[in-house]
């Protein structure tokens, strides 16, 4: 089997990859190892930055999330008893996020990609990259009990953080950068209308909880867990119990529901460096990630994708590689703030003091000062917005780029 | 001996203290266990806040400090070669710190207080305070090789974090928060021009490094050493090799000259709630005590007796305790903040990841974000600029009150 672009993973990476070079004129292959269903209903991120979802509009993969997304002007933080707002739309230039499952992008890409002759292949794993630092890649995999070789001109590993595509690149080659939390989360999915139409978080004495939503039929919940605990250990009524603790004020109950799904996760923040390796580039997932507390893992992958297509177009296009050349350097830049943002809301709001009253102090402190102060909160707003998108389809105010449609 | 308020510590506080309220028309007698010599010598902090070098002038002690003192519209940060700015004059609405050696303050205000005939007895060791509960407190004190007692309305403990004061609260009357550092800090005072007529800090790969002065003739550098570090690992040869590989850029040298004082601290974060017990009063280092990253120190001394002084001269003018009854929760407001900024500062600044590449790249991202973009800049230029100071001989925004004068 032969392509232009060899693209592993079918995640929210891989598919808009995909779509954006269809949209260039460039040909692309997409080796899925689950399948079409499994991913379409993989629960993960959750919310778009404004750019994002108008790059969703402008390519025309936005229309359902028009009109079941939902727009998002701030975010409220509770601690002490205290309700803050941090409003993006006020301190950010009026930009607006928008609620739409990950999921939900997923089947909007892979149904466009389908319409349009797409080639998504899925149960088909991809086991070995061969030639990766020469102009011949390839990609072997195995599909229906059967060994294939995928050809290609470049390879995109949007496979996420366990996937194969970085683990071909030499280890001379790379630096890893990792950190692990000491602690973990457990999110659930449950069918209870949201019972604030905005995100929630709660920087409790109890720890860390999150009510959040995927639609305004189900809601999506996070708390802060310690990292030994198992599912077991948290049986619905105790998750139900310690999201009301955490997250309850006077006036306002968190409404439950049935529990469709439970999670725990570790946190992890990684980095690689570079993001490419001869003709193969890695995005998304595979190349960095974050814990989920500033929304921003679903929307660098998609900035990384926006870079790596252009560059693509640029060289089939004007025969030129200045720009896939410079990938990694313009990807890691936005990924390391990401990064640092990350960090440090990570910091301001988990409890992670462990019995430091100090720590857990000025962590108050922090917060009060972030959600009062006219500069400091500017400074959340513009992050939790996200970055502006560097892709040829959007100028960098977010508008539809003319000289591209 | 009797006393309207009885102050404990001739340093910034207690002496500062001691001259406001002489202003109000109170009377004060001020005990320290040193000499004058060794409190005038004492070389510790060294940046007025805009505020409080205004508060210096409009009570009459600050001809000196404008003739000498030198004023700062910004700090230059450094990492990875690059030279980035924090300028408060900009983005702090045109306010200028003013450098000037505590030991300094501390010569203008025993000068003031004697020709004021303010009673300071040196060489006076309060060694007990009894009542502190009660509407008569005392402090006892030997002097002279005789035990004497001080009996006063009220007491200020201005005794530093080793101070009797805190230790005579009984223990389940306040709440103790504190964070030792895993690093400590080398200063130097040396009789050489700054390199700069700024403070630089550079946030080296080898640790934190600072260069700042107090005077044009006289250097204060400090380095970041490992916490077992003892001076003797510390000869001059090496602390200068140590600044200049991690402060020395292109085109710039950090200038040498005779070291003159050399000295290992500990950074420590403490605070004490509440800061007030009965009849007496803690303030500054006795009831708080933050690292030298943020320049907070001396400032938060002067803010606390700021606010003490107001409130004293209630009690006697108005007989109202209002303002005293409050004095430790509008403290603590921003006592906390100054710890929040300084804990924030250290965590940037510092090498503090011991291996770890992820935390120090994640640092460097840091740096990057807060020193170039706006809003992220302008929080930082607030926080260095400082707290505006509580007081009647302010207005808010930082002139003389013409309703005291």
């Amino acid at each position: 089997m032969k392509t232009q672009v060899g693209i592993i993973g079918a995640g929210p990476a891989g598919l808009m990859l995909s779509h954006l070079l269809h949209l260039h004129g460039i040909d692309s292959v997409i080796l899925e190892s689950r399948s079409r269903q499994y991913v379409e209903g993989r629960v993960r991120a959750g919310v778009l930055d404004s750019d994002v979802s108008r790059l969703f509009q402008v390519t025309g993969i936005g229309d359902r999330m028009m009109r079941e997304g939902i727009e998002q002007e701030q975010m409220e933080i509770r601690f002490e008893g205290k309700q803050r707002f941090i409003n993006w739309f006020q301190l950010a230039g009026g930009r607006k996020n928008m609620i739409y499952g990950q999921q939900e992008v997923v089947r909007d890409l892979i149904e466009r990609r389908l319409r349009d002759d797409g080639r998504i292949l899925f149960d088909a794993e991809a086991h070995s990259i061969d030639g990766a630092g020469t102009d011949r890649p390839s990609i072997r995999f195995r599909c229906n009990g059967e060994d294939a070789t995928l050809a290609c001109d470049f390879i995109a590993a949007c496979d996420g953080f366990h996937g194969i595509g970085r683990q071909a690149i030499p280890p001379d080659r790379i630096r890893l950068y990792e950190h692990k939390y000491p602690f973990a989360w457990l999110g659930i999915v449950a069918c209870a209308q949201p019972s604030s139409p905005w995100l929630v978080t709660a920087a409790h004495d109890r720890g860390y909880a999150m009510q959040s939503m995927r639609s305004l039929q189900v809601s999506r919940n996070y708390i802060q867990i310690a990292l030994e605990d198992t599912l077991e250990d948290w049986p619905d009524a105790r998750i139900w119990d310690e999201l009301h603790q955490r997250l309850d004020i006077p006036g306002w109950t968190l409404r439950e529901g049935e529990i469709v799904e439970k999670a725990k996760f570790d946190l992890r923040s990684f980095v690689c460096e570079p993001m490419q390796y001869g003709r193969m580039f890695l995005a998304g997932d595979a190349a960095h990630v974050v814990p989920p507390t500033g929304g921003r893992g679903l929307n660098q992958a998609i900035a990384d994708v926006c870079v790596l297509a252009d560059g693509i177009r640029d060289f089939y296009r004007d025969a030129s590689e200045e720009e896939l050349n410079r990938y990694s350097s313009i990807c890691l830049e936005r990924v390391w703030h990401a990064q640092q943002f990350t960090w440090r809301q990570t910091s301001m709001l988990q409890r992670h003091d462990f019995g430091n009253e100090y720590i857990r102090k000025q962590q108050l402190a922090q917060l009060e000062y972030f959600t009062s102060n006219k500069a400091a909160a500017t400074s959340l707003a513009e992050c939790y917005a996200g970055s502006r998108l560097r892709t040829s389809f959007l100028n960098q105010d977010g508008t539809e780029d003319p000289r591209i449609a």
